[in-house]
């Protein structure tokens, strides 16, 4: 997939998370998905549709999750409750908002649906495209240890 | 709700149903989902924009998307695989099409994203909206038993 497609999620991701989080994402290389299941417990879905369509995921481990929550709400939460999802749900929303800006500076315009957070282990989510679901990893220190976000999405 | 909303997604269903699988869906009353459940163990997940914004999910139990795998494909599955999905992506695709084709004789055009297929046990799935989910339960008989498809929709 073109970079000019890539580009705008990793700066969005990045960016987003520098002014709301505070937090300095590293990424490592991006990869095509293969794997059916969702990449974390915690997962925020967005449909984009315009001059493409597609889907964007954002997808933390539960520890991730508890910690953006946290850092982002001055809370603190020891399990995956509705404040934490609509958490989620909302840095999906931005992010995603963030990234169609992006990408309308590329002059590809799309619209977001309302997001759905995805809450389970070893949940399958399936992207139904045969186009390939691009898999992003970004890092970010946590507590010490590094913790990881995968923004995965596909347009076509 | 109004009604001009529900009557669509009520007509498509029992349309798709009727045509492509030849089976006759009755509907129990529409009801507010407050459940942040899944419906349902395998879901078909489309997000839906254009003069509203919002998402529509297709809900079956293992055994009934296995039914429709077989009345659909004319072969038979043990268990949830990618056949599977892929088929009940594609009728989330379809009856998703068919009720913004209803919701356009109304007045309101609505595109579509790519499906998403969740698949799981107990599978949290949170519509990040302060508007109603709208839950219609769909009735079909299989093997002399009534088994139920649930189309959940939100649109703001």
């Amino acid at each position: 997939m073109d970079a000019k497609y890539i580009n705008p999620f990793v700066i969005a991701t990045k960016s987003v998370f520098k002014a709301m989080l505070s937090i300095d994402l590293t990424i490592d290389r991006p990869s095509l998905k293969n794997s059916k299941t969702a990449s974390g417990d915690v997962t925020g879905v967005m449909g984009l549709v315009g001059d493409k369509k597609g889907t964007v995921c954002i997808s933390f481990k539960e520890i991730g999750a508890l910690h953006i929550y946290k850092t982002l709400m001055f809370d603190e939460a020891t399990e995956i409750n509705n404040d934490v999802v609509d958490a989620i749900g909302e840095l999906t929303n931005i992010i995603s908002g963030q990234a169609r800006k992006e990408l309308e500076d590329g002059g590809i315009n799309l619209k977001a649906s309302i997001p759905t957070v995805v809450v389970g282990r070893d949940v399958e989510l399936h992207f139904i495209t045969k186009l390939p679901i691009i898999s992003l990893p970004f890092h970010f220190q946590m507590d010490g240890n590094q913790e990881t976000v995968y923004v995965d999405f596909s347009l076509e």
